[in-house]
Formats: C-alpha cells, sequence, structure tokens
C-alpha cells in the first residue's frame, strides 16, 4: 500500500463534495478548532456527547471520532453508547486516547474503550499508545516522553490485537496495520505549539476514513494532510497564533500540486 | 416596517454605550467565538450554565440566549429555569434550536423549550425551523437540508403561535414575524465555513434586542450586522481562518458609512 | 521586592526550558486560548475536571489554576479535591474567581475554596476581589465596576487573611502581599475587548509560579508578560480579532530587549 498524491487528492475531492457528517464526542479545549479543520477540509462536523442521544447522531453520521481529553463519566457512558451504535452500522470510529498514561482514570477509561470493540484507528502520541499496552508506561499530561522504537512496538501490537491502524504521531508520523507501516515525514516543529492539533489529526482521520475504505490509507493521507497543511501555514505564521489561522486556510485552499510537491513519505 | 442603515447604526451606538449584559446558555464548541463576537460588538457577554445561578445571572441580564448545540439534561434544566425568569422579568429570550430534527432528544428539547413560553426571536437553518414544527421533518447534523419555501412557512406557524419573531438564516436570511417577512441579503459564502457563525447571529439577535423594542426590527439589524461584517471580513480572507478573525475585527471597527454603503434588505 | 525586566527575563528562560505542566480546572470559554497562550510561553497546559482524577493530575504537576467562570456542582468538587492535593504536596494554587459578586452562587463557592486554604495567588478584578471580602460587593456579569482604591483595601485584608498573593487586575495591575504593593502599568485598553484574557492572566501566574518562589514576584512577573504582550500585539492588532492572534505570537517571540524597553512597574 503505496500513499500517492493523487490518491489523497482523490480523498480530498470526495469529502470537498460529499461533505460528509463526522460525528465528534471530544474535549472542551478543541472543539472550536477541530470543528474549524473539519469545515475547512470540507466536511460536516457535528458534536453530541450526551447519553440521550449519541448513538441516535451515529446513525446519520459517516464516522465517529472519540477524543477522552476532557472525560468525565457521563462522557465516556455516551462514548461507549457511540461506540456500540457505530460497531452496530459498521462506522469507522476513530479513537484519540488523550493524556493515556498521564491518570489511571485515563489508561483504564482508553482501555475500556477499545475493550468495546469497533476501534478502526487509533491514533495518539508516543506516550498514549504505550499507555495502552503497558501498565507501567507514564505521560507528562498531555505531551509525549516515550522513545520512537518503544511505541512502535507497541502500536504494532494494538493493532494486531484489536485489528485495527494505529496511528503514532510525533516529528515522524507511523502508521502500523498488521506488517505494514507508513511514515509521513510532513509536518513543522512549531504545531505542538498549538494546542490541539494532535486532536484535528484525530478527527482528520474521521474525515477520511469517511471516504477511503482502507483504515491505512485513511490515516495515512489525514496525516499527510495534517502535516502539508501545516508546512504551508507556518511559511507564513510568525508564531503559533498566526500558524492557526494559516493552518485553516491552508486545509481550505489545499491543492493537488500543493500536495505533489511537498509529500514525504515512506512506505 | 423598514430596515434603515440610520436605525441599525442607532442601535449599535447604544450596544457600544451601554454594553448590556447578555446571559448566554449555549454550546461548548462556540462560547469562545460567541464571546470574542459580543464583546467586539460593544456588549458584555456572560456564560453561565449551572441550575444554580442560571436564573439569578438573568435578574441582572439584559437579553438571554439559549442555545441547545451541545445540549444535556442538567443543561437543559438550567435553559428552562433561566427562560422562566426571564418571562417573568420580561428580558427578551433568544432560542437557537441547534441540530433540531438530527436527533429526536434535539427536537423534543426545542419543543419544550418553546412550549415554557417566553420566546422573542427564535433563530435558525432552514431544517432546525421546519424540525420545530413538523414532526417528520430531518437535518443533516447541524446543517440545513430544507428548501427555503417549506422553511417560511414553518416560520410564519411558529411565528404566529408562540407571537414571536422567527429567524431563518442562511444565503438570504428570512426575518418573519406575523405578516411580516424583511429579507436580509447580506453574507458571504464563505461564513457556513466556519464553525458557529449561525450561533453568533443568535447572540447579536440578543445584542441588539437588549438596546430595540421591535424583536422584528432587532433580528433584522443583527442579521444585517452578521452579514455586513462577513463580507467586510471576506475581503480581506484568503479562508475560513483569516475570515473568523477579520469577521470580529470588522464588528469592532464597524461604521455607519459601511451599513449605508453594503446593506441590502426587502422588507 | 523589585520587578525587574531582567528577572522576569529569567523566568521566561525557565518555563521555556523546564516546560512545566500546569493543570488548570477553567471554564469552556477560555480552555482553547488560555491552553494556547501556555504553550505560547513555553508551559504544558493540561485540563482535567473529573473527580476520578483531578487529584491525580496534580500529582504531575507543577501549579493549580482554578477558574470559576463556568463552575456547576461537579466541577467544584474536583476543584476542591485538586486544591486539597496541592495543599498537601505544596504546589501553588492560583484562585481566579470570575464573576464572584454576579451571583450568591459563584460568591459562595469562591470563599468556601479560599477556606480550604492553600492559595497561593488569587486574581480577579476589582468587582470579583472585593465580592470575595464584602457580602454586599456586586459585579456586572465578570466585568468589573468597582473602583481601585475599595478593591485595594479589599485585596490587602484578603492576602493578609490567607497570607498569599493577591492580584487585582485592571488598567493597572495591583499585586500585594502584606504590606508589599507593585503596580504594573502594562497593557492595552483593546485587550479587555478580547475574552478571558483576564482567565490567561491567571494561567501565566501558574506558570511564572511554578519557576518562582515567590507568589508576589511570580503574579507580577506574569502581569508584567501579558501587558507586554499585549502592546506588542496591540502594534499589529486592527481589532480584537487580531489582538488575541499578534498575543500569542508575542508570547512565543518574547524577547529579554522587548521586557526592557516595555516595561512599566512600580514597586
Amino acid at each position: 500500500m503505496k500513499v500517492e498524491a493523487g490518491a489523497i487528492w482523490a480523498d480530498v475531492v470526495k469529502i470537498r463534495e460529499e461533505a460528509p457528517l463526522i460525528h465528534n464526542i471530544t474535549n472542551y479545549v478543541v472543539m472550536n478548532s477541530t470543528a474549524n479543520a473539519l469545515l475547512a477540509l470540507g466536511a460536516s462536523p457535528v458534536m453530541a456527547h450526551s447519553e440521550e442521544e449519541a448513538a441516535d447522531m451515529v446513525k446519520i453520521a459517516r464516522s465517529l471520532v472519540i477524543n477522552i481529553g476532557t472525560l468525565s463519566p457521563a462522557w465516556v457512558r455516551a462514548m461507549g453508547k457511540a461506540a456500540a451504535q457505530a460497531k452496530e452500522q459498521g462506522v469507522p470510529v476513530i479513537l484519540d486516547p488523550v493524556g493515556a498514561g498521564a491518570t489511571p482514570y485515563r489508561s483504564r477509561t482508553a482501555r475500556e474503550l477499545l475493550s468495546g470493540g469497533g476501534a478502526y484507528i487509533i491514533r495518539g502520541n508516543a506516550s498514549e499508545i504505550r499507555a495502552l499496552v503497558e501498565s507501567g508506561a507514564t505521560t507528562k499530561g498531555v505531551d509525549s516522553t516515550s522513545a520512537a522504537e518503544d511505541s512502535i512496538r507497541a502500536a504494532r501490537e494494538l493493532a494486531r490485537a484489536h485489528r485495527c491502524t494505529v496511528c503514532v504521531s510525533g516529528a515522524t508520523d507511523y502508521i502500523i496495520t498488521g506488517e505494514h507501516t507508513i511514515k509521513v515525514l510532513n509536518g513543522h516543529p512549531m504545531m505542538p505549539r498549538v494546542t490541539g492539533l494532535g486532536c484535528t489529526a484525530s478527527a482528520l482521520c474521521g474525515a477520511f476514513a469517511a471516504v477511503n475504505r482502507s483504515p491505512h490509507l485513511a490515516a495515512a493521507h489525514a496525516m499527510a494532510v495534517m502535516g502539508i497543511a501545516g508546512e504551508i501555514a507556518a511559511e507564513q505564521a510568525s508564531g503559533p497564533g498566526s500558524l492557526q489561522l494559516h493552518f485553516i486556510d491552508a486545509l481550505y485552499n489545499l491543492s493537488l500540486e500543493q500536495i505533489e510537491r511537498k509529500l514525504r513519505v515512506e512506505s
């Protein structure tokens, strides 16, 4: 499975034409920026976290993004219900285990959500991915402290156990499915200085999973688009404030020519 | 009732001078952008959603904006209490039935809030307005799928039944009170690509309702200012990221001369 | 205790080098902008409000920022637990009593949090600080209506009673500890037109408290950096939308030379 500019572009065109509804049960910090990123890409975001409707919203959605960044018991129950509905309907579920490893509650919740089944893509930083596999792994808040090698091993284990794609994001993004690994080298060092761009990456995985039947390629295309838009934004930015603005504009204006010129992947 | 640049400007001046307190019980996605829009216009926003204080906050507010975008039972109870207090005091209530029609819970909640009485202005897109009247109407998430004619008929029915003003927003905004209709043609096609500008429109209805005793004119003035600020912003924007920034700056810098030059209404 | 550019800069360098984890239990309106400000300064923000983990997150944090802007009973319980854990570990607690005086619930909650002990820095506007001391003091929503003199008297009383630093922010910021007062004159009149810059100031107090053992100087340094970044941003801004963006960029790019050139304090 190779990642090619033309195939990424075909997905972007589909997202723009079909405007798939992406249901997000995500954290308070990033709701606004996540919705704006999905809209800029061409998707149609909706946020609905109440147990009273989370499963109903899945019925009209093309993918479900679950992000535990500011979790609490009522929200976790709704995540479970939404995920169960998604599994029943075959709607792709993207899981972002924000801060797994930072507190026992986060690690436990992330594992419980996984054990419910149906995960299609798991995206996290190195520490978070490790914390899903190794009970001793720790995280400094929501930022990664793990080495790439350890997290890749954990990701492979996770991908096999849950028959899903695992994306370990960082300076290099590793997209892992079974024996296959894609490395996405795009991105810019200033991106981690904008809050929630990791959460945005998970949301974009949801948008690409809505139009591409391979979780492996959907995740790789999402990460490539994230990185390329980030690079374009960084060329115009004078700090993380302007980077965030230009990132949204770059997603909106993304062209095949830009993808062809900037794409850096190894697969 | 005609919409004139001078009357819009008189309201803007009043908002800037009096800085009316606008109490918002709104959704997580837009709280920040809503607060910034109200501040940029000159109003004083407050957000307080707890049952413990929602009614108390109404006591010092000049209008109440209720938005069900990320509803849950505790929030809905607080919305009910705040609305009851507003009704008792004669504080204008603006209702934004975000996503009505998308799930049974949203449709039911929007209707229950309406049945409590006291709605002054209802603002939604075509699908949402229809869902308040027709139980079969459906919505794709939070974006509209309805034709203008059907929604105008629904809006008129709603306006009569609840003796309030109904604003159906879209490429053209229809402001409907009894037999009267105002069409606001201002706006820009990129605006729906910024999350929550519909919610911002509802909040601005709250600001104008705080200084203008006619709900019909308050809603029309709010929609005209939204559209004009959006047009000014679009002239400088290269995507939805920069549109959002320039929109806030345009609200802050809005002048009578700009309103006179750009206003496009039919009444 | 004098405020000097070199000492402010030493703290900024420490924050950038150590990236201290700042745990925020704050309001929905400002979570995104607060996280971005902390990241731009060089700190590592985390938001975790659930009773299930709030205390656990304190265990890995270097300071705790409690902000009651959109309080509700479950959140207040988590604030109490986190504050108790912080007190036990000696982690500095910054309290931002947003809207104290606006409703009985807010005033009562702010006082209860204070009575739990452990406050290190309290930061609020004049009305909020008064409401912590005088039961009759009232607030118009979340904006101040009090005269500086009355609030300074209240701040001094508060600082003595709780043996902490109290920062009354406004056009001039007063940082009060026991008999000592520092006045920070930096800032720009457009800053209150951006929502949540007061909350950002409290979060920056958390970042400086993580690297500076004097609460008096930590608060003064934070307020000076806020004001200087605001002034730099205002030079480039054409409204509150662009001010917010440039403020983040200014925090990220802040230099010793800028601090030396712009610092205006009286101590």
